[in-house]
């Protein structure tokens, strides 16, 4: 499927609550504000040759069509599952359906917070994560897909 | 609240990521799309005297608010909730409200799947259960459903 | 951020199927529907000197969203989180984002159903809890709240 | 056994430590002390035609025997069991006796503190707790009291 | 081995205690007498095209040598291993020689039952289960059964 | 069915390895033989005016078709299910199947051995136990049962 | 220390709660006051040739001091623990101190109530018990003292 | 009881399913079936100074009974008790009553199967274990009983 | 609140049973009495130039109270709370009110007894711990509230 | 203690069996070896500005001694404790010792392993990780490195 | 990388203190020494056409590195881990490296010992297991080790 | 072996990461160096009686020396264990070759921190422990030891 699509695009997925992010608890994930950080990850990607798509939602069944719509349309997907990284079956089942390289993203360190954050439903299907590392870690993660899809 | 219902008429709901069937994986879920599954399961209820409607969405709310829409209005409910059968108290919770016949469907056999997916929050508030039997499981409740319902 | 606010206002979530109050298992929730409810609370509230909003959604995402709008807009929260109580961290988080006292309500007492319901996502970030004390529950978690806002 | 009561009295036991309230860690458990609680709601009371008897005791077997003494003597009964919450099968037993409505009251929010706090052996055996909102959680659960016994 | 079968047999082991049906507990297992299910199932599988023989022990060790001699023998197999459900390695890994379809079946729903019936030591080593539906659903296994061997 | 009974007649039942008694571990079993014990609880039977038939056996399957047979025939039973009381559910649901009064019965003190042994499949559905005091315990199970059946 | 008495004398201790037998729920408990139980204990001792005493106290503290004070003075101890049964080490401690025979006894079958009540801290180091045979378990357990004490 | 007995004879006992050994799975524990292992072993057993007899059955009481008639007849016991490793309490109850060395073999190396595969219920009572070294394993078993009894 | 205090004085006290030492199990817990052990700590203090204070009780509530009143009248707490150690929330509680240095001393090594006494709950409210070393371990507490004292 | 340093140096420390990267199971940790990996580390390095030291070793001690040595020497520290990440505390507490940014690297995908590989001893003492995401990863937390220190 | 090797040589590894064996405690491990168990087995080798190396370490590193170096030198691996058996993650990766049959090896029944001793982390990577048939279980390895290498 | 000493003397044994006290963190383990405290430890030794010899070590494979070369050497050991409390069996198992009073230090109270911290490897094999109590815990121990071996 890959084959109908002109160029390497990226999807980056930001769970619930991320709208939030620079209005409060700058100390725990950082002062940018999400539209900043969607805007220097677009502009990173135009420098390592890719288009990035974003997006974000606070609900769990549109996540998940979003993820459903990712296939043979995305060279490679991001994802901040937030609060849903600890419950969401139905994000991973959806993770499941794709072929294409994902990795999990968390601003902050989950095995510093309460001790249900540490496990993730995603963890084993996905190809790898970068936590703890502040907004940058999106960043990480482009530069990491970028190795992956060219 | 039967009373008002002119014909036996049953409920098939289908949980998330159900409407990708037959698109992916169909080593796990068989080649059937949901809507062959559906239009399958309408024709055998005709000759079963069944009015059969199905429904899919991707969002837990929205499954919360069609079960509690059948409160009055369908003599059986099926339903197949995919990657909430693990984690929605709120299915669970909207099932309890009927007085219906419920039976739950799993088109692949869960128990030979990851551990999480052992234990359904739906199991102990259904009549019965059909699992791993492809998605003939559907057929098979419907026969059951009739037997229950006439 | 309260010093825009003009007057001191409650915001009042109902959780998934809490719509149907009244309609069904009266003997377990009371005989109330859920209008009655809003509308004692409204008048009681305007006893205490408190404008009470109130809101009711199926949908996790939804709630999550509500709470968010309440940052600035109000000065306490009563919520109801239902079925969600026991698995939503996205409403969790969200709870987290407000800096205004937050009452958790549960109709009847948790304690005495399915062992799941025994622990609350919610319980150790929100103020209080009023628990088992059927629809009235709601009533004395205003009075709590005129206490501490006022 | 009822009929031979003349009026409707309540019964309030504190647990053990609770004669030390307003003595040590005011922010815990508020500056106010058991004395000036216990004045306050039996003024309360009056206003709401309840007579309020106060108990306090250290010794669980007291507690128990207070309990046992209630039986066809006080309308209801609020009971804060403080560290015997978590430990006493023979206070829950003597619970188990009476056929009154009792709510069980916690100053402070259980679920912040260590986790052995978090069950409490009475909670399936009474009828609502009120729990986290501070000294005025008693007048609360006297407040449901009266809506109960009257 | 399953060239030298001259036509689609059918193999249903009933497990401890179900020689008692219909004597005791209809509420829990219906009216209908092994015997009678049985007749039911042979004169079913007739108009199915298939011979069914059955088979009844309360001893796990004559139930794994039924099962042994299954190889070769019978085209597929319908089970009720019954309290063997829980307990039986011995069964299971009778089960493991067999490369037959094989359902499990259970008359009533397991998971409105103790815990320890939750666990199936056959359900992921079988085909599929059909749980809950009454005897009726031995005959659901029959016609599932049917699709899968010819 | 007790009607057609003429006479009070009481089934003892032993499981595993207890036709071994007074062969080895006196300490742990005493010095009786199997055979002593049943002649004395036959000539105690008779001063209370019981019936007493004795059985033993190795085989679980075996255990519960003699439990079966008791259906009707027997006004009461007592079981020492020994290594089977731990692993037995089919004994468990064979002892469901009556309603006469059952009494567990354990020579030694089965909380003093393995971990594994201190859960009985069978406490939660038999009257009562007697635990840990020797070959005896059969004798004041009888007593008991000639309380209860006349 | 036994060379000092005159006669065999056994105590007999109950635990908290029981004060109130017969006065409230008879089904679970029967209907028999604690003070006729004891009435019977001592008649039924007097004909096997033992002197009965008996306590009953709901501190768990004055319990201790009494088992202590039975070194050297008694010949038996049967004991009701009631809910310290689950709770106390400090009971368990005390019947270490001793070295007679003792019984545990339970009225109603702990096993069919809530699972906390199944684990009992005394079971392993009492020498038996006797449990779920009602007020008469008591006697059966003393008629076994009289074997060991003879 | 050894005396009576004129030479060193070792007794060799085949669990559940054994009797199909090297009719299916041969990756799974070799080609040889068990006549052929039973035979091997003989003559193994004749060049060490042993006589070896054999014994395999799929019902837990008949090995019951061949281990109780073990004793005093047989200087050594080598026993895969396959399925009934991790369930039977009875077998282990029956080795108990032994003072001879025993061996438990496993063919297959039981770690790398499922996790209940892990724990045996006879390990503790045995003297040693010889496990994945597949048919040999009961060679090498042969050869330490000869270094133990001779 | 230590203003008033003319002197270093320390409180000892003893939990439940310990009033027995050197009255049975002299090889668990040493042949010392108590009072021997208290005159041997007074004396000690006195070279030390603390006055000691001892105090046994084996109720739970007058050990709470003796330690509330040891607020503001004693410059340290050694404490062996005994059996009370494993189960005492009350006594943690109390624990909790002061600010004084608090030494839990056990005679013999928990470890080395049943899993249940391994957890103490008073461990993470204490200062330190002494465990293992006999009577001599409440020397050693002495001495080291010495330093922290002085 | 850092104010002697007079250019930021990062130290690269890999865990036991490192030193076979690229030797063995390519599929799993990639074809490089540990120097091709260390070689590009330090050209990265010096393109970021940094001077990389790296130290591989099999012996927990040693890396403990290493990370000791890091204190007042390193700006930054990245550490793939391999095997140790699972067990060792004595590596964790010398990460404690340390204030500055610390970086765990996982080759491999921790969450596709065994479930003993999900738990790091590690996580919640370093400022965050990368996994999964092959040798690369290693480069990922050098540029990390970089912002964090510059 | 075997076709090096020009013989067929085993490696035998001993883990912490097997250098102290035969120096205590020769109830449990034997009164044989280590250097008289590696002569044995090279004895034993030499007749069985092997030549053993033997290597003993406390260090959990340099048996890593020891079994790193057996890659392509050795045709199979004997090691008893002894404590390391229970926690090296690191050891049991080394063995993940090799492609050469291993077999563990331990003197004593670990199942008789700590449960913390029942947990091997090397079971279900090595081969086979010989448990508790004292030192003599080395030379049944190497006798299965000819088996397979020859 | 204790014959062929000449006096008393004592081994002190430091575990990983203790060479750093006094280093970093000094509120948590005092601001004394290691030599400080060895050298007092010496010099108390000294007016004991006792010779003190200290060892400290990051790597758990030398502290298992030290521990077999103490053997007959020294007349007590008093350990700190440091990190490797919570994980060493090999530690472990070399404290269990030694007949002499080993007594068991740690400087912070380990039930403070992490809960991985509360289980000691080593508790129920010592002698005592010494918890919580600085840098002069090790002095206690000393004292404990002069006790003990005089």
């Amino acid at each position: 499927m890959k084959k109908t699509k002109t160029a390497n695009n990226i999807l980056v997925i930001h769970g619930p609550n991320l709208n939030m992010l620079g209005k409060r608890e700058p100390e725990k994930y950082g002062s940018l504000s999400l539209e900043k950080i969607n805007r220097n990850l677009k502009s990173q990607g135009k420098k390592l040759g890719l288009e990035v798509e974003t997006f974000q939602s606070n609900q769990e069944g549109l996540i998940v069509e979003k993820i459903q719509k990712a296939m043979g349309t995305f060279s490679g997907l991001i994802i901040n599952p937030a609060a849903y990284t600890h419950t969401s079956v139905a994000i991973r089942d959806a993770l499941l359906l794709l072929d294409i390289p994902v990795i999990e993203v968390h601003i902050s360190n989950i095995y510093k917070r309460e001790s249900f954050r540490h496990r993730s439903m995603m963890a084993d299907v996905v190809t790898g994560q970068v936590s703890g590392l502040g907004p940058g870690g999106y960043g990480l993660a482009l530069a990491a897909m970028a190795e992956m899809v060219n």
